[in-house]
């Protein structure tokens, strides 16, 4: 029998702004009445269709509607794409931001860049905590994760408990501190979850997720093995075990460590600052001392996991390191998985690397790297722990909904109280059932640059119009007074073809426009908006012919 | 005792122009005194950085230095990386062309396309005939690979054997046909080979490939299991073997088979016309009929298991395709692994259907695809079968050669006998040594619609440029006589900002240009250069402040 007292009466309404049907910029509203609540504010990284945009952010023009409900941001933890969205927000709507240690750490970092750090109010919570904000009680659970401090949210509603798990796995022999705290989990889906939205992103990947002390294990074989080698190591920035773990292994072989990279550096010192790292003496050294120490005395952490253009390892790869040359006797361990779209890059980096007659373990090869999402097994836990009423799979792809949707059903829930959404739908969630009522605006916003959304889709479609076939630009000016053209046309292009080597073409196009000019003017009404799609018609007709591209044609008149 | 009659003088020079330190555009020159030989003559799909352009194709400028001697072009199979750059090459060097049917057979559409089918000597060849030309004596020796009638070749040289493997995989129960002739590699091997080349594709990969035919028992299973639904499957069209067990398991299973997408209806035919397709009657149905059988007794075979935009298969997941509907009563088969680079467009895909309500089954799930490329057991057997006396890894990148070449320390070679070249490379090999002695001309030539090599460095980087940030032209006319600016400054943008949004951003370039403009004109020797450098330092200086965004700025000076 499920305990319940909550109000039979009360509903809540839940939006995803992001992070369904999407990896990346993850983030939940929750309304209750005249409350409403932020769950996680991410980024996400642009897709290649994308072409100069920095960053994407959610649509929140939802948010300005409800503004004055909002009582918080509550965070999960302090990744990009849980935290990466708050500056943009806060500068138009700000609320208190509550957050464990670390998470505000990180995001500390990213409002003093974006000189918002003293007007932001930042609330230190810990893993256990309940704060209230307005009728919501958010209670705080610890878990597991591939960054230190995350936790999972329950928010006791009068409506009913809806536990957000965030990111998770279960890792019962984590690095710092315990497993995730799945007792608690046990003792509120005894009382009874009304919902659970559970993280997805390894919903096709059976059975468990290592632990990350297994890195550990791997770790010390490896500087073993490579005993007599400098071992470089690139991981994420973020994922202070990791980097703790290197230290344990190289303080247990004698080796000191240095680090490379900005973000490394960053987060490296957020973490000692706040006490996440245990590092022992004489261990860590400065990148600039390097040179004082024997090579097989050395670790060096770095950036570049995901073979980013401008990291460190990058830079190493490509012998463009100022302080870093690769050399045959390095032993390079590449701590990570290439996130989907950077295989490539990765790759090349890898190639590169080889190239200098260094050694290059990476994830294909070896345990160097585990998940920090939980698979299957540990999702089935997951579920069979909170017994929620209703289930919704969130934080990843339709295809990692689905099959998070299945693990339910293998469960014992049934279909019709399990539920797939999308962003910007809107969904009421009570004890009497739980429904779909609606959507509110969402989607994606770009970040290039200073620009926040004043790149659109008429811009990317130049963009990408631009990078296929480049641009052919036709100019001329008309004598208004007598309606001919008095100069030019000039013809200019760029990305389109090599100018030098194609002399002919770019005559035949001035003379091609030469004659739709004549054609069109001379008399006394020269019709501009003819004249110009004229120009593109004829000029991209016969360019098409010869060469089967199509350059954007671009005819500018000037007029005197 | 190795016996060996070869001419301890003689030498071969080998060339990779292609196919070394990347997946692509295979091509081999072989020069032997007065006697050249090409060996296959492939293109590669451009990389992320080259946007606009269609495919990449070797540099030929060596081959122009040797056109003389060069007797023929040798293929061991019909993909596109082995086959793709023939018809641009024989445009320039028009020699005979050697393969096997089906190779010819689909060289044949492309060389129509090209119209040069005409004028291009084609020679059909089979498993086991030996050619001569001029000095060489070239061998055909069957081999397993994903397409059919796929050859190794055994050149017979004044210097002794040189073994080329081809792509391979060895597949003791292939559809059609024997297991590659592993006993005349080995009689060969016996025999003495100065040198093999051989596939590095897999090298990374432990254990064996598994063969073709487990595909067969997997799509059985899944027929079985989705008897109720209409079945659609993607593969690769010139995968003939696997369209073959497609059709197997539909015959067997009572269904009609009907084809989508032009490349798969193009090489089935092919194939139908060749023999090497064997399909019971009226299983093959016109796309256009399904409409009159019922959905449980259909199996669509389609074009698109890379997500490849305009591909039957993106089509169906998004809607747009003319004959077919994607259903809940769907199942889809992707029978493929993504080409690196391609992840993120084939989960679009996959996410796609399933929003459909479909169910979708591909490689990581299920065994729907095995690999084509022979993994680190037949390399080791290919190794040990040809005990060559050198060892050139080819076929892959620098950490598949470099994988390669463990492989055969592993199985005794010596580390000065294996050599791990480059594009570019030449490489004398005889009976007493061998050795590089320089270099030729080599690299890519892009291919952008009816251009060749029309798309350089330069062009890449404008397109680049365009794409990250846009362009703006400030347009602007002097009149000489006097030096003054009579028409503009005007500014056009394209790609940069929405420009509607932005309106104060545009005037303010106007307002910098015409300060500009003011500043340098008047006087009786105004310098365009200067004016141009100006414009652009200054106006790209107030942008990157407003915005931190590059774009292209380019000034145009009309004079009247």
């Amino acid at each position: 029998m499920r305990k319940s007292n909550n109000n039979n009466n009360s509903k809540i309404k839940w939006i995803a702004l992001g992070g369904l049907n999407e990896i990346g910029k993850n983030m939940n509203v929750f309304e209750c009445g005249s409350d409403a609540i932020i769950l996680d504010c991410g980024m996400a990284f642009p897709d290649d269709d994308m072409p100069g945009i920095d960053s994407v952010i959610p649509d929140i023009t939802y948010l300005h509607k409800i503004a004055d409900k909002i009582r918080a941001i509550v965070l999960t933890h302090g990744h990009e794409d849980h935290i990466g969205a708050i500056p943009y927000v806060l500068k138009e709507i700000n609320v208190p931001v509550y957050g464990t240690r670390l998470t505000l750490g990180i995001l500390k970092n990213k409002l003093t860049e974006h000189g918002i750090l003293r007007e932001t109010k930042l609330v230190n919570i810990e893993a256990g905590d309940t704060v209230k904000l307005g009728c919501f009680n958010v209670e705080f659970i610890h878990t597991n994760h591939s960054i230190a401090d995350s936790v999972a949210i329950a928010l006791h509603t009068p409506a009913g408990i809806i536990l957000h798990t965030g990111d998770f796995k279960i890792d019962p022999t984590p690095i710092d501190g315990d497993m995730i705290d799945l007792a608690r989990i046990g003792e509120l889906g005894n009382k009874g979850i009304l919902a659970l939205m559970s993280d997805s992103t390894n919903a096709d990947r059976p059975g468990f997720t290592m632990s990350e002390r297994s890195i550990g294990h791997t770790f010390d074989e490896l500087f073993d093995k490579g005993a007599d080698k400098r071992i470089i190591i690139a991981t994420f920035a973020s994922n202070v075990h990791r980097v703790q773990q290197i230290i344990n292994s190289a303080y247990t072989h004698g080796r000191k460590v240095a680090v490379s990279g900005r973000s490394m550096v960053n987060v490296l010192n957020a973490a000692i600052e706040l006490g996440y790292m245990n590092i022992p003496k004489n261990t860590l050294i400065d990148i600039d001392e390097i040179s004082r120490y024997p090579k097989d005395k050395l670790v060096i952490v770095t950036t570049g996991s995901q073979g980013e253009s401008m990291s460190a390892l990058t830079r190493m790869a490509f012998s463009i390191h100022k302080k870093i040359n690769i050399e045959p006797t390095d032993l390079i361990i590449i701590s990570a998985s290439p996130i989907p779209g950077n295989e490539k890059t990765v790759a090349n980096v890898v190639n590169e690397l080889l190239k200098h007659g260094a050694e290059v373990v990476h994830e294909r090869q070896d345990n160097v790297h585990v998940s920090g999402h939980a698979c299957q097994q540990e999702q089935r836990i997951m579920l069979a722990l909170a017994k929620p009423k209703y289930f919704i799979p969130v934080h990843g792809e339709y295809r990692h909904l689905c099959r998070h949707k299945e693990l339910a059903l293998q469960t014992g829930m049934e279909s019709k109280n399990v539920f797939i959404s999308d962003i910007g739908k809107v969904m009421e969630l009570s004890q009497s059932g739980a429904k779909f009522v609606g959507t509110v605006p969402s989607g994606k916003v770009l970040v290039d640059g200073l620009g926040v959304g004043d790149v659109g889709n008429i811009v990317l479609r130049d963009r990408k119009h631009l990078a296929e076939d480049g641009i052919i630009i036709i100019v001329l000016t008309i004598d208004k007074s007598v309606g001919e053209c008095v100069s030019g046309p000039d013809v200019i292009s760029r990305g389109f073809v090599y100018v030098r080597e194609s002399e002919d073409l770019m005559e035949s196009i001035r003379t091609i426009s030469a004659d739709v000019i004549d054609d069109c003017t001379g008399g006394s009404t020269v019709n501009w908006t003819t004249l110009k799609t004229r120009i593109k018609n004829d000029v991209g007709g016969y360019l098409y012919s010869k060469t089967k591209r199509r350059p954007m044609i671009l005819p500018i008149i000037m007029e005197v």
